[in-house]
């Protein structure tokens, strides 16, 4: 088994200055082609500690990736740092130095200075992984058998390189060992209940299949892994185990892919050539943003009000202003009304309407922090549903957000059973 | 000074399944009271790699905090560990067996079931922290002089622990290091631009005061930072670097805190009394979703209309459907309607309104993916910009959206400053 550990470098990642969401990416992209990722590190911009985690890593895994550390600034010193390391004098990468120029004449429109051409100036132990999105090549280096490799820390350059240079490369270095994952999601029962539920069976799961529990915004995602030499084994194998997993939980299950909840809901959409729309007061567009961060959106969501004014409650959606007086805007009456509302105006198929508290400030003691009505339906039909989250405001928006998109997948799969019930 | 590694533990993170956000939260906080972290690290749910990175950890840090793995599924091997490490027997903690069952049957409203219970059973070795939002409660181990915390991986259990608990302690069981920040933000200056503007003085700035480069979305963010012994003299050194570096980037500042471009902007309407609303097509209600993370949000920001169908940008926002047809929906004259259809429908003092083709579909020859049309504005002046993105959907979306905004707090000043202007 080849194994790998991925190293990010710099203060801002160190410190949770700056969210680091490149290491996870590169993991989940070398564990696709078989490279078991044993440990990933964030170390800062300090010459010691990064000397240090190089060294150690080169004794526990065969493959050293480091991310960051890469730009044309005194703060970032990897590049000085792995000239040093491999005993190294520099050269110039003249392919860097051709498309620095592009970028900068050609699409930046300013001028180029000398400390962006530095950037083409790489040790000569190394050979150059062209960087076809920026200005930093990223770095392949050998030794003892092991490889390091240094890339550029700006997200979709770093990806991009990963994608189409690096992984090829490691795919033809290395003897590759199959890893194999499959997941589904479950949605209504909690990780403890689901873990007695299939105990007798999770005990006597097939020694190389292991099953990990993923909880996350009330669905548990529960995922079989299994690696070894053998594709076409290792594939029945945890066939045969995802067959049984999934006849185990199918009164929770969501869907038996790896999919999130919005991904499903634009799945579901996207088959019956339905619409949907979205009526927010306290989700403020975070639901209408999760379904078009979905690619190719436009086929299935139509549009949004964040009626997070009253004002705009009453104005755009029509809802009775006399309710938020008699039982007020968070409540059953008002999310029903939103729904008509966003059915009536944008004229989708499909709505969702969410109210709610969610906080820090802003409750009372008959609505408190994390109290939410929550209402989906189309023209026949409209479900709603009370409540109580006990988070922070972030948290609370994202469950509301979650929980309400899992009610519509609910609604539409339940009412096209009944459709068809109605038309046999 | 005091270093800490922090550490979380997990298949799913370490494999990037799930993104870790506690670790980047945990190291702001221990710097905040002065302990340096210098390393962070993900590791599996596999014990020989969890006791070897404890073990090596010790060897480096003072304190070693560990996140995950205390869940009461058979994946969840931190506890077991533990024991082993401080070779331990077990007890039970009275405490958490009552608190169990009070969320049990309180809060949860299920029946507590053994697996639960377990819960609460800790080696005896540790001191337990309290878990007032969760069921696993958290572990304090002490070893040779260093101090080994376990915590609980659900993000707001944690964080409520280490708020109310962890850091109390820490800082009563060690003599704790000044850390100092000082961080302000630039708009419309590239890195390395920057880097030449400020190269004189970051070469003569005092030795013990670190200058660090953060780019984000078109903005960076200066910071700097200084430890020691001396709270006073640290402050006054980093106060007079911080103002001579304010001098000099004063072209660009955007604001002179570490705060991001929506609460900026939330605090300048707070200031003015004044609302906004948004009307998004391409960014989907990404921008509202930005502005109302902020609490109290309610106060300036009344609503959003998303008119990702062409046909919401018609019946709702009002924008002339001829326009469709000749100039198209990504067109400043889309985007100027639907400035004007925000100020009449929602009736704010200023409007956003986006129109783009985020991709990575839905290019064309005329209008490549990244080409977007921005407008901001109230109801004297609006000001139009277009812009081309080359990045990939989800960070187009955000491009888009900071860019957005960042022109809205650029309009407010400079009217507001005409307003003064005109008046005089």
């Amino acid at each position: 088994m080849i194994n790998a550990i991925v190293i990010t470098i710099g203060d801002e990642i160190l410190i949770g200055q700056t969210l680091d969401t490149n290491t996870g990416w590169i993991s989940q992209e070398l564990n696709k082609i078989g490279v078991w990722v044993k440990k990933r590190i964030a170390v800062g911009d300090i010459w010691d500690d990064i000397w240090k985690v190089l060294d150690d890593s080169s004794k526990e895994a065969d493959i050293i990736i480091m991310t960051g550390g890469l730009g044309p600034t005194a703060d970032d010193i990897t590049k000085p740092l792995l000239a040093k390391y491999f005993e190294s004098e520099w050269k110039t990468d003249d392919q860097s130095v051709k498309h620095i120029r592009y970028l900068f004449e050609q699409i930046f429109k300013r001028e180029v200075t000398e400390r962006n051409l530095k950037q083409a100036i790489v040790p000569e132990a190394c050979q150059v992984l062209f960087n076809e999105k920026g200005t930093a090549p990223g770095m392949w280096f050998e030794k003892d058998n092991k490889v390091f490799i240094s890339l550029p820390g700006v997200p979709h350059e770093m990806k991009h390189m990963v994608s189409k240079i690096l992984l090829p490369r490691i795919q033809s270095t290395f003897k590759m060992s199959v890893i194999i994952h499959q997941t589904l999601v479950t949605y209504g029962i909690g990780e403890s209940y689901l873990a007695d539920h299939i105990q007798h069976w999770e005990e006597n799961l097939p020694k190389h299949i292991k099953l990990a529990y993923l909880p996350n915004y009330g669905m548990v995602r529960l995922r079989l892994s299994t690696q070894g030499e053998d594709k076409n084994t290792l594939e029945l194998d945890i066939e045969k185990s995802f067959a049984e997993l999934k006849e185990f939980v199918k009164e929770w299950l969501v869907i038996d892919e790896d999919m999130s909840i919005q991904e499903t809901v634009g799945k579901l959409l996207k088959e019956r050539k339905q619409t949907v729309g979205t009526a927010e007061s306290c989700t403020g567009g975070f639901i209408a943003h999760l379904l078009t961060m979905n690619a190719g959106a436009s086929s299935n969501f139509k549009g949004t009000v964040v009626s997070y004014d009253n004002q705009v409650k009453k104005d755009i959606l029509g809802v009775d202003e006399t309710l938020f007086e008699t039982v007020g805007a968070v409540s059953e009456d008002v999310v029903i009304q939103m729904v008509e509302g966003v059915l009536r105006e944008l004229k989708t198929d499909y709505a969702i309407a969410t109210s709610g508290i969610m906080g820090p400030d802003g409750g009372s003691e008959n609505k408190p922090v994390g109290m939410v009505w929550i209402a989906v339906g189309n023209k026949d039909h409209i479900v709603t549903q009370e409540f109580h989250f006990r988070f922070d405001r972030m948290r609370n928006i994202q469950q509301t957000s979650y929980t309400a998109l899992n009610m519509l997948r609910k609604f539409i799969n339940n009412y096209v059973e009944s459709e068809t019930y109605n038309a046999e």
